[in-house]
């Protein structure tokens, strides 16, 4: 297969990966079938569908109708496949990360392609990559991964899409370093998630002393 | 009149219904009658514009100051008119219906209209149908009623969509046609509501059997 | 400078309060760093994406690196200056309005600009005032200050970018203009909040006599 036809298959895995963490947060809201349908489809088209409107182009996930297969199998997927509930948080967790790796990749690469310099390149892909997810959990009602302090979300993203931004005006860029990156940043979102790596909180410590303790949700 | 001005009158009276479904909603949470007027406004325009902006047009709502009335009216009607509140939410999903059908056929005649292939106008009409009322639901913080198991509400507009879709390349849609299709949708989804059609669930249920409950909201 | 160095300076002041606001709420949940920068940047940046995408120009938020500078400084200064938690939610509304009044000029004038007529550049610039703030309320799951009835919002943003269309077309704007109109709105806004002026509810109160009171979050 050619460069071109493997970044399809990576971004079509993206949204398989994508609607898969959406359809399974549906599960956890009792939501039905159609309900995970449109979670999924939104987790996995939405990043893509905002990356597209910034470059100007008509989106992928509009134009090319086999953009909808990886949401329809991931929901029937998820429908039958399902494992106990209890394991649905990690299992999303794993499917988002996966997205996430192959999405900073692919939305880099597409604004590259479309003659966008490298810094706003690395931007727009890591908008890409966790728009989705931020969407799932915005409309689901659930706080966003992308603002949970018991990992880290989207430096992974950053990580990625900065490495294709730099490997790519240098001639470095191809799919097998575009493989390499995805499982880099795949195996750092999942070890932050998994060692519980933090970093510091949004107001530095010392002006707490003696001030309330900031509200919980 | 001819069809270019029906659409127009199907399309504000799409605005207006979902306008007013906006702010019912905001009746219900206590916003003041500006607040109203704002998510009156964002319900009702939301939709088209998000419609428009992946066709690449200009959206009607900025272009035509004519569709700033009916969200104007819709807070007037409901300040003025508003039944009792304990009403609020069956009227709320009424118009909410009404709109519904109306936009899953406009948004899908625009963007067949706009050249795009049956498949992907059906889906940008059912995203038209749908995104007024999942960003209404999810700025004022409720469990979108796209989520709602109690009730079915993609199925209508995809149904609505996808029978545009398929009328207009055979040469069979009119204006006519429009407005069948436009009460089909409504009763569907009236009588889903008040029937309490349902679909399965997101997982299927067999794996649930000695896991925990699925956590309610 | 020249005026249009100087449209550019009110746009990243403007990006900056707006971003100060987004990681103050940041504070306020609990995020951590990555998460304030990133919640600073929605905000700062939310508003002129969708102004941009309306307009059919690549935002500038992508096309100009610069534009990056305001909400890292923003989320720099939150970490080490912030003050005591207690604070925070007047700090945040103080930089909220002053983002307010610099993006109703700014995006009013970017439409203009673009030969956008005055009655849509108005509403454009409206949108472009109030949509961060919208979007980081709506992901941060706090209820958006535009639906606060304690305060004006919409309605000073309104008056601010009505001005500038205003003004335009009679070849009466100019920075200064610009810079009154903005001191205007800004102190609009604060004395709406600091004299708590208010609007009626979004339904008329003799409607509810007999009614159940309507249901407070």
């Amino acid at each position: 297969m050619d460069a071109r036809t493997w970044s399809l298959v990576f971004d079509l895995l993206g949204v398989f990966f994508f609607a898969v963490s959406g359809c399974l947060l549906a599960v956890q809201k009792n939501f039905d079938i159609v309900g995970s349908l449109m979670l999924g489809s939104l987790t996995g088209l939405g990043g893509g569908v905002i990356r597209d409107l910034v470059l100007g182009r008509f989106p992928n996930s509009f134009a090319e109708p086999v953009y909808l297969a990886p949401p329809v199998l991931a929901a029937a997927v998820v429908y039958f496949l399902m494992p106990a509930v209890q394991k649905a948080r990690r299992t999303l967790l794993t499917f988002d990360a996966a997205g996430l790796a192959l999405f900073c990749i692919t939305g880099t690469v597409t604004a590259l392609s479309y003659g966008v310099n490298p810094v706003s390149a690395a931007l727009l892909g890591t908008v890409t990559a966790i728009g989705g997810g931020l969407m799932r959990d915005t409309v689901a009602n659930v706080r966003p991964g992308l603002f949970d302090r018991h990992d880290l979300y989207a430096i992974p993203a950053m990580v990625g899409a900065g490495a294709v931004a730099a490997l790519w005006p240098l001639g470095l860029y191809s799919t097998a370093a575009g493989v390499v990156v995805a499982v880099v940043v795949f195996a750092f979102r999942i070890l932050a998630l998994r060692l519980r790596w933090r970093v510091p909180l949004a107001a530095s410590s010392r002006h707490r002393s003696g001030g309330e303790a900031p509200a919980r949700e």
